[in-house]
């Protein structure tokens, strides 16, 4: 479904709870993982984001405390009937540091005192992959892409400390891992390029069992075919677990796999660097 | 010697060859270690430092390949008579990714090919930690900072791969590590707070053994002190290790402990924060 849609379409449809994984929905737009947490823990966890923007690449945030409806910078959502509580497929919510529940919309749990963070995804990427004759397994399977908790230890921000990286896991042969690399390395923003590969490269992560992944389903690997890993923006969601009951309040993400699609598109990717004026 | 020197006073006692450890030298200002390599493998040095901030904080590079004298953005190196060859007390020189010799000034080796980078260095909060009572043993023993491979992955970048994170280490008091994390947050573009504390922060980054740094040299531990790490400037030139052969033509760094003055202060700090307009 749903590869001719536009990106504000997409959000009513998601609003509608008439869309679930966000995998190849409106192509050519950036997708954006979430993070919402109460207004005394943002400027640490901004300076997570900015220390680990492999993991953590920030897309935008709300523009006032409590205010769901407005994100800068102003191109990510440009709709003026926008809503963080609503327009993501699915939410989490945590207590304590811990998962309480999933929700289809966060409207009564939401409060004047919540500041939504937008990270990159690499869902973004996708259909680069697809145009380069290189589609990612789970679309194909119509999964949802599996994702591993790794080695790669969270540079501590504030009150998020012990932190590690989640990555995410697209199988292929070697011989394309060259290309698949040169494709996702533009997205900066959203990932970019793979942080490890193959076997080896698995074993590097900590990575033990492939075929068990933390979230998300197990992939099928064709003959000859190693893991490529990408960082994932689950990570923000493991940060707020390893902060623990030192966070007072609810805490909010993204369901995995259940993104929000933005107004960025590819041809942003090169003003979304950082340090580029936007 | 030197609390009082200015930037560009400082970086002529440099070029002259007057001045060695950068270390408490013209308090205030931002230090910058460095990086230059030939410009086909710019783009992809570039994309390291953005998806490293921590350990390769970007602050400026050359305008020109080929011309040492201007560094953008403007604001980093202001005096017309800067000389990327000199105006660091002392350099070091790789080929094919092995370190071959050090140097005082890099005029006869350097090419028109040469592109340059600066890289923010864990010296520019050293003032502020003293300013809080907190000043760093090797400013007080007048020693090199120790300086360590850790196991932190590099995330990979183009030819960069499979390196590591450096770390440089000050000792301190466990009760005073919440002030020392609190000063130095703000530093975002020059390492910024500590990436690991203590006896297990040092086991978990592989460090076997604090009396044997790899870079610059042991530190003095008062009763009941632990290491606390910061990323570390010389970094990129362990990326240029692990890349290896594949980089022909030389490579140019700064020798460890051996900075450039900038003119960037801790006034600049916020205005450097990745996604702020320069």
């Amino acid at each position: 479904m749903g590869s001719t849609i536009a990106s504000q379409e997409a959000r009513v449809l998601c609003r509608q709870n008439r869309l679930t994984n966000t995998a190849g929905v409106a192509p050519g737009y950036l997708q954006a993982n979430l993070l919402i947490l109460p207004v005394k823990y943002a400027a640490d966890f901004h300076d997570l984001c900015l220390r680990n923007p492999v993991s953590c690449p920030l897309l935008g945030k709300t523009s006032v405390p409590g205010d769901p409806h407005a994100v800068q910078p102003k191109g990510c959502i440009q709709s003026p009937d926008f809503d963080m509580r609503t327009d993501f497929p699915k939410y989490r919510v945590y207590e304590k540091g811990k998962y309480r529940e999933s929700r289809q919309d966060l409207k009564d749990l939401w409060t004047s005192d919540h500041v939504g963070f937008l990270i990159g995804c690499s869902f973004s990427f996708e259909d680069a992959l697809t145009a380069a004759g290189l589609p990612p397994r789970h679309q194909k399977t119509n999964t949802i892409v599996a994702m591993y908790r790794s080695t790669i230890p969270l540079l501590p921000a504030g009150i998020f400390t012990g932190g590690h990286c989640i990555v995410s896991m697209r199988p292929y042969h070697p011989s394309q891992i060259d290309r698949v690399r040169d494709v996702t390395r533009p997205y900066l923003s959203t990932h970019g390029e793979p942080v490890a590969w193959g076997w080896d490269g698995a074993k590097r992560l900590g990575i033990t069992d492939i075929d068990q992944p933390d979230f998300g389903e197990p992939q099928v690997f064709e003959e000859g075919e190693v893991p490529v890993f990408w960082a994932c923006g689950v990570t923000p969601q493991i940060a707020v677990e390893s902060a623990g009951a030192q966070i007072g309040g609810l805490v909010f993400a993204h369901e995995p796999g259940h993104m929000l699609i933005t107004d960025w598109t590819v041809d942003d990717l090169q003003r979304l660097r950082p340090g580029s004026s936007t």
